[in-house]
Parts: structure tokens; C-alpha cells; sequence
């Protein structure tokens, strides 16, 4: 199966945290980044989401936000990703850029023509990912 | 009243669970579809959601994430929406893609081109829309 | 420290309603617009976010909803913002709105170009910003 989410992050799942209506998922991917989702009861039920199952975390590019320069604020974000820029393609309005994590996971955002020029991303930049977990939608192999 | 989402879903709510914080909030459209939402319990009070009332899902075309090609996983997201590819309008860095559903409703949604390129869309392909509940906004007649 | 997201609301905290999971943080900003976000719990910990604390509400241009016209429906989403356009760029696909509320804060959205159309968006064209307090994401000084 083809994903349109050009983020597809597979890893295994490596904390589950259940909750009343809403479950907080960790996967740690292959180069040991991790990625948190909050989904409901119900998909940690009929997806069988337990701790050492396979996953992949889907992320589209637009849900992505980037952070450059100094580190001078924290995020409510649950996942901040820090790698450097590897990908920058313009198009009218948008720029999708790509971000490689330590582990070599690329993370991808399409943000405005004018964040790249204010954040003056270029590749070989550092960068930071951050991505809601409410954002994120899991996978499991059917 | 105009509003910019692509998405904008007629139908008349056939399901209601009341949470703690939020409810999820069913509407049946036209056609048949379904589409679940997931919104506080302020907004059910507010706009006086209840069984059998007219309301509109709102969902912009960044939200939605397309599936295509053989069913080999399963997804975390409440809604999942079948239908065949009939609209694709290509910009520079994205690609507006819209699926017509059995009920003859089209979800749009808005991937980037290499996306559209490994999904190997194109006018009739089967495709599959997926939407976090938490990503769609209700309206009613005021 | 830099953000990509096109939308960075200035404020100090101004109301802080506790659930179990998330928390529900007013800003209020210098022109006197508020912002509501949710964040979870943990986040209100690790930032500690409390009434009176300066914080920067961050949300993407394509997270923001536009509506026009004559108001003849009642939305679900926390934050609706109202004002004028004042700036229109266009791109392939999509175009990014920018509407100048009263207090002078400017609120940006990427909206297809066929919203634009429908909506009749034009310098001045007075809309309306929707914005889902769970799409929020807030900052602090670090």
C-alpha cells in the first residue's frame, strides 16, 4: 500500500500510555529517534497497538513546523526532531524541506517561501522538526 | 457564508458520545458516507449538536491523507473513505487531488507531486482518503 | 530562535483551565485578540505555563480555515478571528491570505486558489479566521 504522507516513520512500538478516551504511543524508529502519537482507545484496540509491535507513524509535510537559529524558547510539541537540511524544493508559495535526523530518518515539511527566507534554511542548516502528536496517524501491516 | 475549506460535508448527525472534554460527533451525508468528528463539549452545547440535526464537516485538503494500491495495513484514523480519483490539478510543489466516493461525495486533499507520482494517481484510480476526527470542524446554521 | 510557521501570537497568559490530560491556555494578545490553545498537561508542566507568563502561540498557514460573506453559521473551532485582508499571494495551487485584525495582528492562511475565487478574497474583503485551539502550538523563552 502506497501512502500520499510524506513522512512514513517505521519503528516498533516502545511505550504505550492508556488514558480514558485518548492513548499515547512512542515508536522508536531503526536509527533511534522517536516519535509520539496520541490516537483514541478504539484504534489501540483495533489496530492490537502493544509494546514491541511493528508500526509506522504517518506525518504529512504541511503538519510539520520548523525551527532554526539559537535555541531560545521551548514547545509544547511532544516531538522535537534536530537534524540538518537536506532537501529544499520551491515551489509558488511553498518550499518542501527535508530534514535528516541523526539516525538518518528524513523528516519532511512544506512550509512558506517566506520561512525559508527568514529562518535562512540552506542545506547543511540545522534545523528542528516539531510535530504534535495529535498529528500523527499510526499504521500497522493489515 | 463562504468558507476555504475544500472540504465542506452536508449531512444530518446519526451518532453522539459524550466524553469528559470532548464528544464524538457522527454525521451521515447525502450519499450514505459517514464522516466522524471529534470536538469539545463546549462546542456540542454552543451549537446545540444533537442526534438528527443538520451540521456541515469542514476539513481543509492539507489534512487529508491518500492511500492507494492494495490494502496491506491498517491506520489509526476514524475516517477512511473509498473512492475513485476524478480531479488533479498540479501546482509546483503540490498536487490537488480529488476522490469521488460511492455517495458521490469528492474529498479533496492536497499532496505533494511525488506523492501523486508514487501513488501512481491518476483520473479513475481507486484511492482511499483518511482523516483524523480531531482534524474536522463543524458548523451549523446559525 | 526562528519558526517556520507563518502565524507567531505574541501574549501573556491570561486564563489556564486543568483536565485530566490537557489543559486549555488563553493568550491574550497585545492588540487585545485572544488565542485559545490546548496543550497537554505535561507540556503546562514543562513549560510552566501559568496566568500572567509571556507565551507565542504558533500555528501553520494551512491549519487556518477562511471564512466570508454573510455570518449564517456557528462554528465548532475554539478560535474565530475576525478582520480584514491584507495580503494575497498567489501561488500554483494554493494562495496565502493574510487577514489584519482589529487589534492589528496579522493572521495568515494557505487556502487553495479556488477559495479565493469562491470566497471572492480581495484586499480589504472582510474574513473571518477559523483556528482549532488543539492546533496550537505554544512557546515559551527558554
Amino acid at each position: 500500500m502506497n501512502v500520499s504522507a510524506r513522512n512514513a516513520f517505521k519503528g516498533q512500538i516502545s511505550a504505550l500510555v492508556d488514558g480514558a478516551v485518548n492513548a499515547e504511543v512512542e515508536l522508536s524508529l531503526a536509527g533511534g529517534d522517536k516519535i509520539v502519537a496520541i490516537v483514541t482507545e478504539g484504534s489501540v484496540k483495533s489496530l492490537g497497538l502493544e509494546v514491541g509491535k511493528e508500526a509506522v507513524a504517518y506525518v504529512k509535510a504541511p503538519w510539520v513546523m520548523l525551527l532554526a537559529g539559537p535555541q531560545e524558547a521551548k514547545f509544547s510539541a511532544r516531538n522535537q526532531l534536530s537534524g540538518k537540511v537536506s532537501v529544499l524544493i520551491k515551489g509558488g508559495v511553498n518550499t518542501e524541506v527535508g530534514v535528516t535526523l541523526a539516525g538518518g530518518t528524513i523528516v519532511y515539511s512544506v512550509v512558506t517561501n517566506e520561512a525559508v527566507m527568514e529562518l535562512g534554511l540552506k542545506e547543511g542548516s540545522e534545523a528542528t522538526a516539531l510535530i504534535k502528536a495529535s498529528h500523527v496517524i499510526l499504521g500497522v501491516p493489515a
